[in-house]
């Protein structure tokens, strides 16, 4: 075949290389370093309510001051820490300030930070059992723990039919469970045959814009997805989704996933999972259940109202990046049956197979997702479990809870506010009585004070004012603050 | 609407909190647990040699040493040290070792180590420009670098109608080319209508299986992936792929996608992509260049003929996480356009609007990706090249291509093996020529000794040794002892 020949050629090109010293760190180095780095982290942590909340910079300004080129020679690291604070911290919206009340958290924690640390140390890759066995066992594991501390369907338990899988994000969570309804509801013929037929999908206007974008991924397209009515409180109303679904019966169509929303994106609506389940059941539907942020409450026994009929559920999803003190990346996925989505997204090409993948006595994650490399993110959750305990999580939960509780009873003593849907956990929504220019003024004031931040949604066409109470280090002060900076905003 | 009544009834579920305390490290602790953390990596990178490569655990062994349930109270951090050295440790695949030499590396370094700290630190959250303005510039900064740093077309720099954005892994990057190609093929309605019409996509039969998988995940269908001939040197024919689109042409088909491998995952081959990418443009089809292993190797002035052809690409990508030092994950997604990615990927709800995106003056990488949330990764990008500079990339970069043609060398000169491909960058592949079964025994006891790590693949249906050479702490030594090893195993 003549390749000796090609690869001498090929290789000659590359000159040997004079120097043969390292560029790399010394351990000792790297310790300096690293001590540095958790110095400078200690030391944002402590200052981090001292920042205005919402960068104020204008686009632009950033790229303006970074050189143009790579450096052709090596830095020390000083240089990167120096910069970090002169150039890049300007240009940061502080997700870890208490002052932060915008979309959904994205809340962290110190030993999910150290989980993330060792897991980029270790540097390991668990496509499959084999590259790190460890890591797919200890993921497999903290996920069953998971469904313990949520109380979730032990349907959900690896031990059974079903697991759990960690992915970046609820979008990526929502997109492979809506694969696997797309196969499952095609007989497993899609992924060869492309040929989608009539497939139709379910859920709430005020469903998360995740599920739409997953709908048009897996090529069912958006025209498919039915928008079922909502209640007077924001969530599904079961009628409307089960005379759907007649309807597209009745013509022809196949309906194939219903996603229901156990926290809203908007005003955290819950829809009714029971009976979205039970009709979704009884059309052998796949059942979804969105619960990427309120998931999280049912840490509190007297939460798992939550999830009633979550049993029902196919596939189900929270989100300990945002209200578990995990840092991102990390949705947690879990199914009732693991089959029908590794038949989904299984490939084997030659240069994967093993002993353990062919003796089919352990899993490879790499079959529960998009991509093939994967991270060891299951450390940073075991690490953020042992360090606060369920006893912690429950604490610091039911604290935002109360906050939540608390500023819901401000607005509703103050005759300028209104609420602007149900409290059902750490989101209150609200606005001025006074029209959505003054509620629109009140978040620009606010924001560019960058003494707190929040964001808005509209409801009813109505701009309405959104606060989620859910960082980590947010105390009762932060939440009193930011609500006389509304109030006063809107004098 | 009621709401205040529901909400004061759902809230009033939750119990106050009688305890005040807080769960959280402060930041004492903090310090204290991270300068352990810090040290016990440290400790790991200068131990990494002494450790079995392949972890020698059995499927369950790690699980059965974990708590059946998660704890009820926190523990100290110490705990956590401890049962990662005792239980965790024997089921890693030390991927960071200098003797690891299976599949692709995925290699690391410490100032990317310590840029995954920080960026865990901050947990910021760049879905938007808004959500941190730096993490964006910094991101479309450090891509803009990679353009210069690999000689890449300037058509993929984000200052003319181009850009980079950082996804997961390649098998992300190929994800959201091929729909990119997709909607560009049906005139951006499949997203809408899920109208496929008659789509084809064509590869060769040695691309990586992420290609099949997005195909599938796309709803193209398996079956409408036309995989194109390989000469003797499993590189691409590109008259075949001519001559398939031709037929699939005349026969009603919409030819959509084109991808081209610069590196196989089975022998590194180097698909002709001048060719290949001039017959792409001649048929309208969108052109995906694959150069995830391979295209670091561009850092090197002298190997940049690896990407000619490459200012033909719609869409290109390269993995600084499998040979550029950066830890995972970090897959470079570059396009020449970005209207079309953006236009295919983008939703816009209400409660995501902000004054930036409005102003169409800034990048919102959530329209790049699959995806909502992101972490704020170009951080460890930018410390990798600040730390080593051009010349420390070139010369680690370099010094692996060294060692492959060393490598190499010795295979030539040893009667009882043979090369099985063109060495074109980092990857040997090479056999025994006794064949499959001697073959299968040199992977097995190599691996099973743990001195060692190389894994295999199947080339003209023969079983075949692969060495990669591109972990960050590899030297001439090792690789002279993996050859010994493998050597001794054969006889």
């Amino acid at each position: 075949m003549g390749s000796e020949c090609r690869a001498k050629r090929v290789l000659s090109n590359v000159k040997p290389m004079d120097k043969r010293h390292s560029y790399h760190m010394t351990p000792e180095e790297f310790r300096a370093a690293g001590n540095a780095a958790v110095e400078w982290v200690a030391r944002y942590l402590e200052d981090v309510e001292s920042y205005p909340v919402l960068s104020q910079v204008e686009p632009g300004d950033i790229r303006s001051s970074l050189p143009a080129h790579p450096p052709k020679t090596g830095e020390p690291f000083e240089a990167m820490l120096h910069d970090l604070d002169e150039i890049i911290m300007p240009g940061i919206t502080h997700w870890q300030s208490p002052n932060f009340f915008g979309y959904f958290n994205a809340n962290s924690s110190a030993p999910s930070i150290l989980g993330e640390l060792i897991s980029a140390g270790l540097g390991s890759q668990g496509m499959l059992w084999a590259t790190s066995p460890a890591a797919t066992e200890l993921e497999t594991h903290v996920m069953d723990w998971l469904v313990e501390l949520l109380g979730l369907p032990d349907l959900f338990l690896s031990t059974g039919s079903g697991g759990g899988v960690i992915q970046d994000t609820a979008s990526s969570s929502t997109l492979v469970a809506i694969l696997a309804a797309r196969e499952r509801a095609t007989g497993f013929t899609t992924n060869d045959t492309g040929d989608l037929g009539h497939l139709t999908a379910y859920t709430s206007g005020h469903a998360h814009s995740s599920v739409e974008k997953a709908i048009r991924i897996a090529g069912i397209g958006a025209a498919n997805l039915r928008l079922v009515d909502v209640d007077e409180e924001y969530a599904m109303q079961p009628e409307h989704l089960e005379r759907l679904i007649l309807e597209d019966i009745a013509a022809g169509k196949t309906p194939a996933v219903v996603v229901a929303t156990i926290g809203t994106t908007s005003s955290t609506a819950i829809d009714p999972v029971r009976r979205v389940g039970e009709i979704a059941r009884r059309h052998g539907v796949w059942f979804h259940v969105d619960a990427a942020l309120a998931g999280s409450a049912a840490v509190l026994p007297e939460m798992r109202w939550l999830n009633d009929g979550a049993e029902l559920a196919d596939s189900y999803i929270v989100n300990p990046h945002k209200w578990l003190f995990t840092n991102m990346d990390f949705s947690a996925l879990f199914v009732a049956d693991r089959a029908p989505l590794i038949k989904t997204l299984s490939i084997l090409p030659e240069y994967l197979r093993n002993q353990a993948t062919d003796s089919g006595a352990v899993i490879d994650y790499r079959d529960w997702q998009i991509g093939l490399g994967r991270r060891f993110r299951a450390l940073k959750l075991w690490f953020v479990l042992r360090h606060y305990g369920v006893e912690g999580l429950q604490h610091h939960v039911g604290e935002h809870l109360r906050l939540a509780r608390l500023l819901t009873g401000w607005v509703q003593d103050n005759p300028d506010f209104e609420l602007a849907a149900p409290v059902t956990v750490n989101l209150v929504c609200f606005r001025h009585v006074g029209g959505d220019e003054v509620n629109q003024r009140i978040v620009d004031t606010v924001n560019a004070s960058g003494k707190a931040f929040f964001t808005h949604t509209k409801l009813d066409g109505r701009l309405t004012l959104r606060m989620a109470i859910g960082q980590t280090y947010t105390e009762e002060r932060h939440v009193r603050r930011a609500w006389d900076l509304i109030v006063d905003a809107a004098l």
